[in-house]
C-alpha cells in the first residue's frame, strides 16, 4: 500500500494508545472494512509534523476484495490529511521494511520572508544561506559512513553505518529543496544532517567539518536538529 | 500595511464578536501596542478559508514609532498564520478600499490525484478539465459587464457592473493556476466564475454560454460556487 499524509495534525506515524497517528487511523479503517484487527507494517515511522508523499506499508487480510475496491473503501474512511494512493498484492516474501533497498527524503527551507501559507510545509528560515559552501559538504556525506554523530542523543542503537547515495539542493527563488537518498536513515538522522548543513550555510562551520563530525561518532559534535515540518518522506525503493 | 494570511483556521477577514478573524487578531495586537482601540480598514474582506498573499489595510495611530518597529511589534504578537509584510506612512487622502484601482486574485485547482498536503491550498478537483474550452470563455468575461449572475444569491447589491482586465490560466503538471485581475470583485464573484468555468471544462456548458449567463443577470444561470480554499487575494493596485 502506498499512501501520503500531512504530518501537521498527527502525532507521527507510529501507533499510540492516545493521540492521533497515521497507523491508528489506517488500522481503524481496516478494522471497519475487514471486521478484524489488522496491523500494518510500514517502511519506518515518521515523527510528528513530518510529511509523506509515498509512504509504504504491508498488511495481510483474508477477504474477497480487489485492491482497487479496498483502496476506495479505505479512502472513504480516511480523514482528509491521509490518502491511500495505491494497493497491490505482494507475495509472502515481501516485507515493507526489511525489503527496502533505499529511501529518498526531501527537506524544504524557505530563505525568503515568512510565508504563513507554507508554515507547516517548509522550515521558515527566512534568511540567506551560503549554498556554495553547503554544496561543498555533500561529498563528505555521500558514501558509507558511521553516522552516529547525527543520531538522536537519548537513543542507543548498535549500528549507525549507513550509505548515502546522493544529496542535491535546488534553489527555486529562495525556496530550497534538498533531496537525500540512501540505504536508510535512523531517527533524526536527516534533521541532524540538515541542522548541520544550515550551520555550514550560516558560516558557523566549514564544509570540511563534516569529516571530523563523522569521525567523532559523537552527537555533540554535529549541529542542531532541524525542525520536522520541512521534512518529507518522498520515495521508497525495493 | 501589507499582510499575508492563511485562511484555513480563521472565520474570514472581517471582525466578528465571536470566532477568530484576521481583523480581530490584528486589532487585538494594535490595542496592546498602542494602548488604544484602533480599527483597521482593509481593501475588502475575504471569506473563511480564503488566503491572502498581499492584503492591505489602513489605520490611524498617534504614537511615536517607526513603521519598521511597528511591523516588528505586530509580528511579535501575530499568530503564525498571519504575517505583516510591510507598513508605510500614507497621507490622509489615502483609503485602503476606496483608493483601489484594481485587484488580482489567484485560484488554484489540482487536476491530479488528491494530495493531503495541499488540501487547504487548492481545490482538489482530481479530474481533468478541458482547458482549451475554458480558455475560449475568457474573452466573454473580459471587459465591463454586469456580473449579477455571479453574485451571492441572498445578497442584494445595487451595482454589479465590474471590469475584468485579464484572466489567464497556467497548467503546471496538472496544477492549474488561474489569475484574474479587475476593478474589483463583489462577494463570491470569483468563486462563482470559477465554478462556471469548471462546468465549461467538464463539458456541461460551452464557452459561449458565458454570453447568455451575463445577459440574464440571474444567479441561477451560472455554475456552482467553487470552494474557498483554492482562492488567494494576490495583489492590490492603487
Amino acid at each position: 500500500m502506498t499512501f501520503s499524509y500531512d504530518g501537521t495534525l498527527v502525532n507521527g506515524y507510529q501507533k499510540q494508545l492516545n493521540g492521533r497517528t497515521i497507523q491508528n487511523e489506517i488500522e481503524k479503517a481496516l478494522l471497519k472494512i475487514c471486521n478484524k484487527k489488522t496491523t500494518i507494517v510500514a517502511t519506518g515511522r515518521t515523527d510528528a509534523k513530518v510529511h509523506a508523499l509515498n509512504q509504504k506499508a504491508h498488511f495481510e487480510i483474508e477477504m474477497d476484495i480487489t485492491p482497487s475496491k479496498l483502496k476506495q473503501a479505505l479512502n472513504s474512511l480516511m480523514p482528509n490529511d491521509i490518502y491511500i494512493k495505491s494497493i497491490i498484492v505482494v507475495d509472502n516474501s515481501f516485507h515493507a521494511r526489511y525489503s527496502v533497498k533505499s529511501k529518498e527524503y526531501v527537506y524544504k527551507i524557505n530563505m525568503n520572508e515568512y510565508n504563513p501559507i507554507e508554515r507547516n510545509y517548509v522550515y521558515q528560515y527566512n534568511k540567506n544561506l551560503n549554498l556554495k559552501e553547503i554544496k561543498r559538504s555533500f561529498k563528505y556525506l555521500i558514501g558509507e559512513h558511521n553516522f552516529k554523530s547525527f543520531s538522536k542523543t537519548d537513543e542507543t542503537k548498535e549500528d549507525y553505518v549507513r550509505t548515502i547515495y546522493k544529496i542535491t539542493v535546488k534553489n527555486d527563488s529562495g525556496l530550497l529543496t534538498f533531496t537525500i537518498k540512501g540505504t536508510g536513515f535512523f531517527r533524526y538522522m536527516i534533521r541532524n544532517i540538515m541542522g548541520t548543513l544550515i550551520e555550514i550555510g550560516e558560516g558557523k562551520r566549514s564544509s570540511k567539518d563534516i569529516i571530523d563530525i563523522l569521525k567523532a561518532q559523537d552527537r555533540r559534535k554535529a549541529g542542531k536538529t532541524a525542525p520536522p515540518e520541512g521534512l518529507y518522506l518522498k520515495d521508497i525503493y525495493y
